[in-house]
């Protein structure tokens, strides 16, 4: 819809549309271009404004609950490891940062897909003989964010459609629809670990299918797919000819008893563009530096997503040049130690909340296997209370201080997300009030009086 | 064009068709979805990968000559300050980002519009009665070409237009035709330095125009428009109903002889997003720290756009944490000579750089009042061995070693802008090596013997 067209065709107040007239014919002394002219002010959004919808922060901006002034808030909402203190990112971290301020050398424009060194960085960190890489097939962005927007843009057009995962990150529907690119919701199924149901996935495939988007390891699901899964997630994307965007940001963060398999290292012919960061692994998500890991196979990318991804970089540029610039640094000299004390403090806290809430009667957490999340099936029967995962947890925000994202915002109603960065005082408290909560409002379901007397 | 569509309407290869729909119908088991599913691989880019052009870079990557390798190549081509080393920021900037990183406190997520404390910093700094400023008309972006991009994202649908100057920077051409904008140029008249030529631009609005883009100071023009002028320029504005998008990134980059007024201070009913950053004042291009000002006037933008241009920031959230915790410290404590060094080096390198050329037989330098550019007319009827603005810069790299843009990146050919952050001794040889290069080439107009006697 134009706006402009509206008001135009709305002739209703001719006489100021009279006025601007005489003023233009009067003034600008070119003639014949009266028509059509702009009567008054009318400035409205765009339609791509007006179609760009974050979904959490609707639902929760909507949320207009106060928590309980007599118990201290706990936010289990917010997907941002840094938030508590407990996780600060790695001294040699800061000190890259610090080396490249004073080098004085990444003060300048780098080259809009990141500076050449940089990319090499990257692509020898993340390159293995079964996915090789090369700086040309990295492009440096502003967060993984700005690295999932460009290869929407360039895989899709207005009209076609991707596939996105049920539970799943809300980014990929905000982003596409602000594009006018259709979303298709995938299942996964939590009776299998979050893994995708491939046969409605293989259904939902039509003639206008872009690409796929395989986010692994999971938020919110904070699962971890085997090989043996990936494998036929590729062969589903090979039968049908879709090229995968892997949301790999979470890569490599898998607990100790699980292994985190990159999906482009398992493909020998469907072509890959596979996003990543800084943000969770190195705890820094604030500096915005993602990354786009081209894995072309069989020529089937070719120079055109290639070129079509540079020309697109064009548009606002790269990340920060500071952190470009400490990228070489920051991928060596992070110690061991840091990554696995992350994943240790993880798994821990993983085990503890859903130790805690699987005990509780009403609540089927889904154990974790990495990332930094843990989904939380709600028996909603068992609640006639609440209408709903966005009723419970704002209930739950006004009884006992603690606040989870109802997973409505992930397209997946009955559940909701619990963030386990939290320290491990603040994630027991958490689960001891949850439980406190559940035991005030849990009902029998009908016909389950059985189970009610456990 | 889709290019699926055309894919599927080829059906030359109907075997392999086949063999697709065999397998689908064996493994979905869901039948009746064989028709229109992809036969083979075809990945293209998008419309938009396609539409998104970058004039500078086509033309600068076309011109594939060599340097001349008896002399060091000196490059007054790209807008970056810090290239040289002659312009380091100030070391006040640089302990602002040490400070950030050690505090801790900004490795995590700010809100998508940028942390509240660095929005009041930039609103206090901005602040002036006439063109009043809170956080809440702030928004802080990845640069300031993400500033523009979300300006035009939220004011422009696609088919409408936007004014844009001609000669002018790229980026707004760039921008809006990747989003199916369409750019209508209005002419700068190098005779009245480089003033917009009014009739004109009011000529070309009609019911489509959805803002005017106003660069003052002028890339690539190095003008800075009078106090009168910018008048002139809002009352087209207001009589049309068009609201503007002041391009002000160099603001504040004026030369002793001559004051900047910010556009919005001039405006009681024209409502104007104003885009600005850190890169070209602060000489940290890199950094991508830039930011919309919102001036609303008469409530026209209102709360609409205001939303549209939040919700658009969403998409890939803001600029790296770590420097939006150094604004406050950055705009507070850089000490006034800094400023005042910056412009004196470069009113001196301009007047050294416009002295120099004006008395090139040929040339015809207009001289500069601020930002860090200076656009020098080729009098191409003198110089017949070349057919044109392009050609000439490519045989200057050619002979001499020395690279200038040819102004037809910017849309006005016979023109080259030279950048004017270099050292004065290259500054001098650049300018040496030019007159040589002109002297070489330079032949008399028929009918003009006269002036090649002098």
């Amino acid at each position: 819809m134009d706006p402009y067209m509206i008001q135009m065709s709305s002739k209703g107040n001719l006489s100021s549309i009279l006025d601007v007239h005489v003023n233009v014919g009067g003034r600008s002394s070119v003639p014949g271009k009266m028509k059509g002219r702009k009567a008054r002010w009318s400035v409205r959004p765009s339609d791509m404004a007006k179609k760009t919808f974050n979904p959490i922060r609707a639902i929760v901006d909507n949320m207009k609950v106060k928590p309980n002034p007599n118990k201290t808030m706990i936010s289990l909402s917010i997907g941002d490891p840094t938030v508590f203190g407990n996780l600060p990112t790695d001294p040699e971290v800061t000190q890259a940062m610090k080396d490249a301020l004073d080098s004085g050398k990444y003060n300048g424009y780098a080259p809009s897909i990141g500076f050449l060194s940089s990319r090499e960085e990257i692509a020898s960190y993340y390159h293995c003989p079964e996915a090789p890489l090369e700086a040309k097939d990295v492009i440096l962005t502003s967060g993984c964010s700005q690295a999932i927007d460009l290869c929407l843009a360039v895989l899709a057009n207005p009209g076609q459609n991707i596939l996105v995962p049920r539970p799943g990150f809300s980014l990929y529907k905000t982003l596409a629809e602000s594009m006018g690119i259709e979303v298709k919701l995938y299942n996964l199924l939590p009776e299998k670990s979050w893994e995708i149901d491939l046969k409605q996935l293989e259904y939902l495939i039509d003639e206008k299918t872009a690409c796929l988007i395989v986010n692994n390891p999971s938020n919110p699901c904070g699962s971890v797919f085997s090989k043996r899964h990936l494998q036929k997630i590729l062969a589903v994307a090979a039968r049908q000819c879709v090229p995968i965007l892997a949301d790999e940001i979470y890569g490599d963060m898998v607990f100790s008893d699980c292994k985190y398999e990159p999906l482009a290292t398992l493909s020998t012919d469907v072509p890959i563009l596979s996003c990543g960061g800084l943000a969770k692994r190195w705890l820094v998500p604030g500096w915005r530096l993602g990354w786009i890991l081209i894995h072309d196979r069989r020529d089937i990318f070719g120079n055109e997503i290639r070129d079509g991804l540079v020309k697109l970089s064009q548009r606002i540029l790269g990340p920060c040049t500071i952190v470009q610039g400490a990228l070489k640094s920051i991928l060596c000299r992070t110690p061991g130690e840091f990554y696995h004390n992350t994943l240790s403090f993880l798994k821990s806290n993983a085990d503890l909340c859903y130790g805690a809430l699987a005990a509780i009667p009403g609540l089927r957490p889904v154990r974790p296997s990495g990332a930094m999340y843990l989904m939380v099936g709600i028996e909603m029967e068992h609640f006639p209370e609440f209408e709903n995962d966005v009723e419970f947890t704002e209930r739950l925000v006004a009884e006992q201080s603690v606040h989870c994202l109802p997973a409505t915002c992930f397209e997946y109603p009955n559940f909701i997300r619990v963030v386990i960065t939290v320290p491990e005082v603040m994630m027991l408290e958490a689960c001891s009030r949850i439980q406190e909560f559940c035991e005030q409002h849990y009902h029998c379901a009908e016909g389950s009086q059985e189970e009610c007397d456990k």
